[in-house]
């Protein structure tokens, strides 16, 4: 197995990136080729004892920054190190791509240097998000956020098989996410979807699901728009994340509470691990001709250890022959 | 003041309701008319002491129950309590109409019997929600899930008179939902609004907001599409009660965990009772030529007071001839 990492993207690149690789290399067996800046990603490889671990580095002489316009640098840097990255994985040298770097620059790059699997509408970002029953796989969370009936169908299908490599369901349940089910719910592109994923995904599409029902595990995958899904893991984020502080300023008013919460602190940072993110590693860009991964921006290096493991995992389960094949089937229906 | 409750609506009609009336009527001195079925009505009104009141019954011998289909029902019951509510607002021997029973029913009956304020493009459904700096106003969350820009933008415009009324704003910060405001965010119908919300609302216009400044307070006005606000919502309220649930199963499972709970307990409630929805009372049809109330589904006595008198503080505000008079100058222009 060969992966590449982006060593330049995101917020704490390189020196988190680098470790994070040496972490995955070492514990993985795996080669892992870190894409950037030769002499400074040299330099941060010096700070780790990596002899014996499969590490290259491959020079890129640009890199797309955290506050640039994606797209356009995208574009304008053509020797970035996502797209360089990419290149690799194109020509057969790796089998993935991994970055921690920005979103909108792993877009542009991916669309340009691996182009969509033929028959794919458009290419879907979709990730883990916890629920009650675990993780569901959730898409698209921001790559589309106009969508036509037909792109979200065929989201179903393909994040179906990602359910498949990512969380080992054998039968992924495929729900629509809306407002409800009632006279009067939905819009008009989730009433013009329904009909669509039912008949291309059979019984595996359960049918439409509220937020509550998402939250309670009622589905494997969750489809919606690419505005709804990229609002929906902001405000969770949002409202788990003033939960916390709520709690906490009524708990520090209070000296007996504060007693309280010491004892309980354990429970707390139990609710806390189940609820982080740090192991659902990376989301998928799903519908490229190649593996795509893209991690939170501010992954630091267990994060990134958990990215490179999760896109290891798709490679493994050959997971892109599969979607190739079954958005071929589908076509010629 | 005299206002109208549908006796017949909600899930715990007419006991709460009718309850949560005489508490209304008595530490407000004004007259609540109760709408529905006379005999039932005045039953649960024989199980308080109403003497000095002003408590009236006007009996409609329908109502639109919580498992109908509500359109259609609205349409087929005429003699439903919620039209027989509206229509002695209309005939002006009450000031506004509030109900806790079904959204879709108020929404259809509301629009039969009021019809909209000249010039309003489409009814928005309002309520007000909780943020770290208080309470903000959140529209549409539901009525309307495919949207023009121009009916967003009006909302804007009557979400910061319904501020001023409800939250005692003078004046209101509006913002726009969006999933950020770097490039290749937001979508087509965002895009098309920002304009006409800058045009129409001059300053008071703070541009697009995520999620998470929604949440940090960032305004006291927030405009959406009816299906991304009704997501919001329902997202919101589960993802808290998801955490809470989290917490708690952490907790239970550790004894010390579970003696520090209990020391923390009035802290936990004190988060509660600041995230608690009671005290907002009722959401708001507003563009409706009628002050229109929508408590939830769920109320019991203490809810149903809580929402009969924010509706009283919209009629004191005379919030409907102030949106009448802005939309009319706005028509005009």
């Amino acid at each position: 197995m060969k992966l590449v990492l982006d060593a330049m993207g995101g917020d704490h690149a390189p020196t988190e990136t680098v470790a994070g690789a040496v972490d995955y290399a070492r514990r993985s067996g795996h080669t892992v080729i870190l894409t950037g800046l030769e002499d400074i990603i040299q330099a941060e490889l010096a700070q780790h004892d990596i002899a014996g671990l499969d590490l290259v580095v491959v020079h890129a002489s640009e890199s797309i920054g955290m506050d640039e316009k994606p797209a356009m640098a995208a574009r304008r840097k053509r020797d970035n190190s996502m797209a360089v990255g990419m290149r690799l994985v194109k020509a057969g040298e790796a089998d993935a791509f991994c970055t921690v770097g920005h979103t909108g620059g792993a877009l542009t790059a991916g669309h340009m240097v691996f182009r969509r699997i033929p028959g794919v509408h458009r290419a879907v970002l979709t990730t883990p998000f916890p629920c009650a029953k675990g993780l569901f796989i959730l898409g698209d969370i921001g790559a589309n956020p106009d969508c036509k009936p037909e792109w979200l169908a065929q989201w179903g299908q393909m994040l179906a098989i990602y359910a498949q490599a990512r969380l080992g369901k054998e039968q992924p349940k495929v729900a629509l996410l809306s407002n409800g089910e009632e006279e009067g719910k939905g819009k008009e592109l989730t009433r013009a979807t329904e009909p669509l994923l039912a008949e291309l995904l059979g019984e595996a599409y359960i049918g439409v699901v509220e937020p509550k029902e998402m939250i309670a595990g009622a589905a494997d995958v969750i489809v919606t728009d690419g505005f709804t899904g990229n609002i929906v893991i902001k405000l969770a984020e949002a409202i788990a994340s003033y939960l916390m502080q709520v709690i906490k300023a009524e708990i520090m008013a209070r000296p007996v509470a504060k007693i309280g919460a010491a004892l309980a602190r354990p429970a707390f940072k139990a609710a806390g691990a189940r609820l982080d993110d740090r192991e659902y590693g990376a989301g998928l860009l799903l519908g490229l001709n190649g593996i795509v991964t893209v991690g939170h921006g501010r992954s630091r290096r267990d994060r990134v250890y958990f990215a490179l493991r999760n896109t290891a995992q798709l490679v493994e389960a050959n997971m892109l022959e599969r979607v190739r094949t079954e958005v071929a089937a589908s076509v010629r229906r």
